[in-house]
């Protein structure tokens, strides 16, 4: 039994889809934050950065931050989801976690909640957005996962790709990654963790 | 047998100062980033994210983008540097690749190279640095290392660090993690991966 602490955020979804992928039980304990709620000092104490999401692992009361290490634990403790190669993923993993994620982010502040306030850095994470989905693309013209087989690195990467429209993102450019995209959409683990704990947001599909 | 692909950044020197700590022997190949030797096709082979450091281990001919993955491969290759407990370690390697590396890595771009085109993202990136900082003084106040005993977190984390002169940093706010920087600063290890392959620049320590 895992306690999971989240919020339906790219970087919370990647945890509750994996619980869901890896068919493990769990308790959700929203972490609202947008009332600050991850300042808690009971949440400060197993995730210190202050980020979502985090676990409580209570067969061994292991308590962990950072999703990237929340899912090679999760993935190493069931020995699934490695994909064709285990180091495969894990560079595809911290390829996410170094910058699909934090780059996305920056977009996500620059372009949708913060629009005007800093023209150059738009343009920035914008251009940054179009490359890190290049590569992406390119990754998946001859495979069908980015580690060959689906793996925790597409879990990652996942969340991050399904608010492609705060992004600036024309998926003419991308038809492999939209392949991708589209197939892990339709799985039903992936829609199951999705809106975690909300259940109230639809999966966006690209026309 | 390592080939190194390397320039000295913060994420080249991750590498270049662990492959020194494992007492691996490693023959390097700069890649000049300010000469955009980094979109060189041979070197996209290796690293298709067209960034340093990537490295060939010649003994099964894998190669490995990533600084965070390559860590990784090195500790479990070499079944060291993993503190005094794996996950954590994992945990902290993991702050450093989705925190303190990418949004030091903004504050180097907004606040030392392209200073006065954004000064809303200056701000921003400026207040983060502080943030992750705390975090880290935090963490160190009753631990000598991130993790324990010294393990590849601290290797991921202190070549960000110390490029503290671009980041804005007061050093008499972090006094735990001042402590943690000097300790490390004064590893044979690290004098002789700092720098790697110039060797021409010395590791700045705050008064």
């Amino acid at each position: 039994m895992i306690d999971l602490y989240t919020f339906p955020t790219p970087n919370g979804r990647k945890v509750s889809i994996a619980l869901e992928e890896f068919g493990i039980e769990y308790t959700v304990h929203a972490v609202n934050i947008t009332k600050d709620e991850q300042f808690a000092p009971e949440f400060l104490e197993i995730s210190p950065n202050n980020k979502i999401p985090a676990i409580v692992d209570r067969s061994n009361n292991r308590a962990m931050m950072e999703s990237g290490a929340i899912l090679i634990y999760l993935a190493e403790t069931h020995d699934r989801f490695w994909g064709d190669d285990r180091y495969e993923t894990l560079e595809w993993l911290m390829f996410q976690m170094g910058g699909i994620g934090p780059m996305l982010g920056q977009a996500h502040h620059f372009l949708r909640f913060n629009q005007g306030k800093a023209p150059y850095a738009e343009e920035r994470y914008a251009t940054e957005a179009k490359r890190l989905y290049k590569v992406l693309d390119q990754r998946l013209i001859d495979r069908e996962y980015l580690s060959g087989s689906y793996s925790i690195a597409d879990m990652a990467t996942w969340p991050w790709i399904s608010r492609y429209e705060w992004q600036g993102i024309d998926w003419a450019d991308y038809p492999h990654l939209k392949r991708w995209y589209l197939e892990i959409a339709d799985r039903p683990a992936v829609q199951r963790g999705y809106d975690v704990p909300m259940h109230v947001n639809p999966i966006p599909r690209p026309a």
